[in-house]
């Protein structure tokens, strides 16, 4: 069987850690081609590129990573790989190693989760591998799910509109309890503004926010995360709140 | 009853004719406040701004219409109203009119549904509300549909963690047929990329597309509009595909 083609990409850009323990992990399996936002795009959701034109170059790192930088959002990147860039479909998008979990309802922020969406969209089985720290120093735990999640994937395949959000404890490989199937958990950024006065006078606001977790059961994908399990959350779009149709139905043919 | 507190912001900007026409509809029935974009952030999708300051100017417009223009997105402006600006919570948000419908898996790309979907997080009732043209000379419809929608989700409430996405036919009123309780569709943009060579013989990339509609009931979004019914969609965020979790779960204990 000829290797697969593993189309990698993310949202902190193409010289970020993980997309390079990704790259080396991705290696061992196939033939990863890298195509990767040129700067760090965290935050930008679903975002596309409709008013500018996009630019690609040519990277190369040290250790032989190469990659095309594309100077646009990370559902951009998997757009114009998949549309444009590759002669032939990939067998698998993967989109990390994030920087950071992506769980509970502040997935819908997620560039990393929306590059793997349009990989979906495209018929690609599609995957996103978020590691739950903003540090660099650890990605052997990561690199084994990438791995054993790709095999997973290129031998099952994904339920067509589906692809699985991975997020990996920060924690040494050995510590790591096992995989659980998990929903959407309610965790979310309770934000407040910080508002300041800049030397001019002028007021200016800084987002932030403490993160807020209440899920009790590692049936949830945040809460799998802090007690060490790997969390794979099968997630689709297909937003319709069936439950609540026909209560709405009725509503309107009171009217 | 004192009148409703309504907060109206979209993702065209605060200088578009839609939120113009949207303010007009709100004043008929409550007190509207606009928070809207300085700039057009459309294809934004739920982007959130983390890595600059957010600035905050008043805007002045003909007819009396004022408000407040914040340098972000369509997600900003709805989380800094409510949780900065404001000094009580709104009764209502509204997120409109937006120039063009949001309807079928492109709706993951609107920014005007981010912003409601941000005031469904923060516990406020909120519609997004679209109208299916890029045209701004015949906005009756929508403003009525807009009155209609705003009064049915102040007298009702709408389901928690759920907003209304109002879609409106590109009509006069009286062509209107009614109003359809729909589901989010199938239709996406079949998207290409033309390649062309800059003067200095760099090669760029515009993203293009056409519409695929194929859904064939007026049950689903895009039809419902394009047979000129006002399609009412409940959507949540709750992006978990629960009919798959068993099967992933039955591959997972079989490795």
């Amino acid at each position: 069987m000829s290797r697969p083609k593993i189309l990698i990409t993310n949202d902190d850009g193409i010289f970020a850690p993980g997309i390079r323990a990704l790259w080396e992990a991705m290696r061992e399996i196939g033939d990863p081609i890298v195509i990767a936002p040129d700067t760090e795009q965290s935050a930008v959701g679903h975002a596309i590129t409709l008013t500018d034109p996009l630019r690609v170059i040519q990277v190369h790192r040290s250790g032989g990573f190469e990659g095309l930088a594309v100077s646009g959002t990370p559902s951009d990147c998997a757009k114009i790989a998949i549309k444009s860039i590759l002669d032939e479909k990939p067998d698998l998008l993967i989109s990390g190693i994030n920087s950071g979990s992506n769980v509970g309802t502040n997935i819908i922020y997620s560039g990393t989760i929306s590059a793997a969406t349009e990989g979906t969209m495209l018929g690609i089985p599609s995957i996103a591998i978020s590691l739950d720290s903003y540090k660099s120093d650890e990605f052997r735990a990561a690199k084994k799910a990438a791995i054993d999640l790709a095999h997973h994937v290129l031998y099952y395949g994904v339920s067509r509109g589906t692809l699985l959000n991975v997020n990996v404890p920060y924690c040494p490989p050995d510590e790591i309890k096992g995989v659980k199937i998990t929903r959407q958990g309610t965790q979310y950024f309770k934000d407040e503004f910080d508002k300041r006065t800049d030397p001019r006078g002028r007021t200016y606001y800084w987002m932030k926010g403490n993160v807020v977790d209440k899920d009790e059961s590692v049936d949830f994908d945040g809460k799998a995360v802090s007690e060490k399990y790997i969390s794979v959350t099968p997630i689709h779009f297909n937003v319709t709140n069936e439950s609540y149709m026909d209560e709405l139905k009725s509503q309107f043919s009171n009217e």
